[in-house]
């Protein structure tokens, strides 16, 4: 018998049907004996049209009033399937976050948890309740309804596995694993049955989008055990065969077998380029360029400066596209002349395109395997940015897929 | 500058030109300086939807987890109404019920208020904010959301300003006040400037459904000054001519004018009369004979026990038309042999009628010319029940608008 988290995603939740597939699902679990915690998202759909109703009424609403807003969508999830286990002959209760309570910071709309106590639901768990619990959000301290942002739900189940100290927490999505990378692109993309957490990281944050990536951050902070796995199967498929299904993500490099060097390819399409070029090479050149672009609000990515010459440096970055006009209109008005920067010049439609795998560290060659490949497609390297575990390259949006698949290839991760 | 507290229906708030229509009434209000709480329904047909969701689910869904969907549909337009305020240039906040807190009991669907704690709100008010709050719920003893029922935003709203000592509830709907009676059945039927609350609690219980009767019983418990009016006026008429219109519930009666013997005529149709014939007249029998059909949920209005003869006594009482099989069926197969009644019989299609008023305690003759104006349209009573402020009498349900009109131009209501 095991303390189990379930997460399920808005489209496992998207009607009532599957709502009632879902509590198939965990009374076949709660029956093998385990003690049960739920976390659903909100019905798909429903998040973006209770934030419609609030920006059809002004553009910008108060980010605490949306969280108020928003987080309904959760706690209707959480009395259906609450519903539907009972219709299952389970006894389950539902609590929306400050009830448990789930403490967050006060960002609203993009809030941190900071603490869960864990004492009302273990007692419900004890008393061989499933406990469904909404994910996506908590109360602050001063008692108003905070929300983790897009995905939230996700670092939800896991922060709530770790309070409880569950053995495990499964993720339940609409892929049914994480894959060495994504198989639109690449037909050959296998499943992972594992990935240290480290390496989900940089997927997640490279544009793998299984999973937020806060939740990464807490599986591996709190060691929480976590798998990624398919809600689309039989609710009644064996306990066994799902219990082992899909990818698990663990916070221990796995010694008793042989470690894949590199464990995929993960990409980002949609960034952009831009480089403030033949700038005097001062103290605080990179904030005094920065800081305004980063005081709008824009996510800035990777960045280079080259070694001057004659006092004089480039200055490269990287922004997603949606903000790479904005971007730009502040570096030739507030920052290009303050700077004494000879011109502003861009690219709009480039890729990011990352190897991922801890084997790195003890590896040589992959950053010579990775170049030699795409020079052998005649794809050029715009920028080269690296980690302990990642490297990634900037290259023209139009030869994502053409680089993608070689290095997949390359790499040979078509082999198990 | 008073505190005043304005409550607004589901149509009210029914898109978000209306929410936005309501936001620019309550800021004319603030701007005149008044201390501002809001309490809004659920968006038109939300609640409904959610109900359905659950039902959908199975048909009789756990009433805490009800609860806990239903409740949402509040909450969002609390969300809503706190940005579109913002909009208007006002400081606004909102709180879900549990939040201020306003604490129930536990009997989910249908709790009732056990104490509002005014601090926050009255601090928030104190700074300049509009507070909007949450109606038709509150949180229970073990911090479970509890909600008070259909038309529940009613009761939230006059005891919020009950707990505020507020100067003025306003509730706003989609008539413009209390009529003598409903005008759709008499034309001539007169919006009544003012009523006491027992003339509206009457009124209320007897089918004028403007007002959720435990809202009217609040205010007149906590000597609530509540104002009904329309909320299809423009929202920028002003201010002196909207807090003049509706009806004026109050808890005193009006010593300085000559008050009219009667306030009104209300009717219920849809109700169904059961007789229990031939009874043995014993301790006791009243309760064999409706406990029963008690236990089953069902409500019982009118009771009347003949005078007994030769020992026996003949028992009737009146429920909803759709309780009628279900109360009949009760008495056949678990009372008529046990209690030794002769038989049962009944009619399913009959109606109440009343005439209402403060001014019937100190006059006679009401009853009589009730009864004359009905015995002269050739309408025969069935039943009849009286209180200190009503008469009800029970008639052939096809009677009912005959009735109605007849007694509206026999007490002259209209003539103001």
């Amino acid at each position: 018998m095991a303390l189990i988290v379930h997460k399920y995603g808005g489209t496992s939740m998207g009607s009532v049907e599957r709502i009632k597939n879902v509590a198939k699902r965990v009374a076949k679990w709660h029956k093998a004996g385990h003690k049960m915690v739920v976390v659903p998202s909100a019905m798909s759909g429903e998040t973006n049209r209770l934030l419609g109703l609030a920006r059809d009424i002004t553009p910008q609403p108060d980010p605490r009033e949306l969280d108020m807003i928003a987080s309904t969508g959760e706690q209707v999830s959480v009395g259906l399937l609450a519903i539907a286990l009972h219709a299952e002959g389970l006894e389950a209760v539902s609590y929306a976050g400050w009830q448990v309570p789930i403490k967050t910071d006060s960002a609203f709309t993009k809030a941190r948890i900071s603490e869960i106590d864990g004492g009302r639901v273990l007692a419900d768990l004890d008393a061989g309740k499933v406990v469904v619990i909404t994910g996506f959000q908590g109360v602050d301290p001063e008692g108003h309804i905070a929300t983790l942002g897009r995905g939230g739900s996700d670092t939800s189940a896991v922060a709530i596995a770790a309070a409880l100290a569950a053995d495990e927490c499964l993720i339940y999505t609409d892929v049914d694993g994480v894959y060495t990378t994504d198989p639109r692109v690449v037909e050959e993309a296998r499943r992972l049955d594992r990935v240290t957490f480290e390496e989900m990281l940089e997927m997640a944050s490279l544009g793998s989008k299984v999973l937020q990536i806060r939740s990464v951050e807490f599986a591996g902070k709190y060691q929480v055990k976590t798998r990624v796995l398919s809600s689309l199967t039989d609710p009644l498929i064996p306990l066994e065969e799902e219990m082992h299904s899909g990818t698990l993500i663990t916070f221990e490099e796995d010694e008793t077998m042989e470690k894949a060097v590199i464990s995929g390819i993960a990409f980002q399409r949609d960034e952009a380029r831009i480089a403030v070029m033949g700038v005097p090479d001062k103290p605080g050149i990179a904030y005094q360029i920065l800081g305004p672009v980063a005081d709008a609000n824009i996510d800035i990515d990777m960045i280079i400066q080259n070694t001057s010459v004659d006092g004089k440096t480039d200055f490269t970055f990287t922004v997603g596209r949606g903000d790479y006009q904005r971007a730009t209109e502040i570096l030739n008005t507030q920052v290009k002349d303050h700077v004494k920067a000879e011109r502003v010049l861009g690219d709009p439609k480039v890729s990011k395109v990352s190897v991922v795998g801890v084997g790195m560290r003890s590896h040589v060659g992959i950053a010579s395997t990775m170049f030699r490949t795409l020079s052998e497609e005649g794809i050029n390297i715009q920028m080269i940015s690296t980690s302990e575990i990642k490297i990634s390259v900037l290259i023209d949006e139009k030869y994502t897929e053409l680089a993608v698949r070689a290095l997949h290839k390359a790499f040979e991760l078509d082999q198990a």
